[in-house]
C-alpha cells in the first residue's frame, strides 16, 4: 500500500507511531505527516528527545521509578518521609500521585497488577524487593495505593498476606464519592463505601 | 509538576508527543512511558525512523507529495498517465486515493484550501505551479478531488476560474452514495446529488 508510494522510511514511520497507545492506522499517518511538515519544530526535537531518552532514562533499582539516574530523585531525596512506601501499580500511578502532592514518601512501583486473566501471576510483579524494603527497620507503612478494581483489590489482599509476619502497618486509599462528583451518578458500591467510612463534619 | 520527580528529559518527550495530532496531555504520558518501558522494541527503532526521516524525507518541487527523492516517486513513475493531474488538498488525500488504487495520474498538492475564516488565502496555496503545470501541452485533464465542504468546494470554483484561459479540462469528483450507506443516514445534500448524477443500471 502507502510503502509503494512515499517509500519504505515514512510507512516504517507511520508503523511505529501506530504502536504508541492512542493512535491508530489512520492517526498514526497523520502524525507523521504532522511530523513531516514540522521537520525542524518538532520533528528533529522529538528525534533528539527519543535519542536522549534511549540514552539515558532508566529504572530505579529501588522503586522501580524511570528517571536518569539510579536510585531515582525521589528514593534519593531526604525530605521524603522514609518511614511511609506507597505501592503502586504503575509509574503513571505514581505520577499523578506526585502530581496531586499531598504525600512526601518513597514509592514501590509493582509493574502491574495480579490477572489471572492476562496472565500476571506474582513472579511478574516487584514482590521479592517490596517485601525486602517493608522488612527494613526504618519502615513503618505501606500505602496501598491500587485500583479499586477486582485485579487491583487481589493485588492489594496479596501484599498484605506477603508482610503479615513484619512489623509494619499496611493501609489503603479510601473509598469515597470523588471530589466535584454528583451522588446520582455514583455506583452503588461507592455510595455504600462513602457511607461506611463517613467521617465527622 | 512532572520534571520535578522525572527530570526534564522525560517532561521534554512528554510535551513533544503532546504535540501530535490525536494525543493529549495525558495520552502523550502514557505514551512516553510505553516508550520507555519498550527500549529496544520501540524507543529506539521510532528514534532511528524519526532521524530517517528528518534527514532524507523531503517535498516533491513538482506536486508537493512527501517522499525521499525530488521529484517524488509518483512524479517519476513513467506508467502513470502524464496527461491527468489529480488535486488534493493535502499528502493525507494523496495516500487515500493511492490506496483505492482507481487512478494512475499525476497529483497536485494545494497544502490547504481557501479559507477566509482561518485566514487561507490564495498566496498560501500551491496554486501559481497548479497554473503552470496545467497549462503544459501534455496536461489535459484536472481533476479536482477537494472535500465536499464549503471551503473545498470554494477552492474548486478558484482553481476552475484560474485555469479557464487554458485548454484543459476541469472535473470533479462525484458525489453521491458512499458504498455500504445506508439511505436514511445521509443528509439530503447527498441524496439530492445522488439523484440529479444518477447513472443507468
Amino acid at each position: 500500500m502507502a510503502q509503494t508510494i512515499a517509500g519504505p522510511e515514512i510507512e516504517r514511520l507511520i508503523q511505529l507511531l501506530a504502536r504508541l497507545p492512542g493512535l491508530g492506522p489512520r492517526s498514526a499517518r497523520r502524525a507523521a505527516l504532522h511530523l513531516i511538515g514540522r521537520r525542524e519544530q518538532l520533528l528533529g526535537p522529538l528525534a533528539d528527545a527519543l535519542a536522549v531518552a534511549r540514552e539515558r532514562i532508566t529504572v530505579c533499582s529501588a522503586c522501580g521509578n524511570v528517571d536518569t539516574s539510579d536510585p531515582c530523585t525521589i528514593c534519593r531525596d531526604p525530605s521524603r518521609d522514609p518511614a511511609i512506601i506507597v505501592v503502586v501499580e504503575g509509574v503513571s500511578d505514581l505520577w499523578a500521585l506526585e502530581r496531586a502532592g499531598a504525600i512526601r514518601a518513597g514509592y514501590h512501583v509493582l509493574g502491574g497488577v495480579l490477572s489471572p486473566l492476562d496472565g500476571v501471576r506474582p513472579e511478574h510483579l516487584s514482590l521479592d524487593s517490596l517485601v525486602a524494603r517493608a522488612g527494613r527497620p526504618e519502615t513503618k507503612e505501606l500505602i496501598l495505593a491500587l485500583s479499586a478494581t477486582v485485579d487491583g483489590q487481589t493485588t492489594a489482599h496479596y501484599v498484605t498476606e506477603l508482610v503479615r509476619h513484619l512489623p509494619v502497618t499496611v493501609t489503603r486509599l479510601a473509598h469515597g464519592v470523588p471530589i466535584g462528583g454528583e451522588l446520582d451518578y455514583l455506583d452503588e458500591g461507592t455510595l455504600t463505601a462513602a457511607l461506611r467510612q463517613r467521617t465527622p463534619f
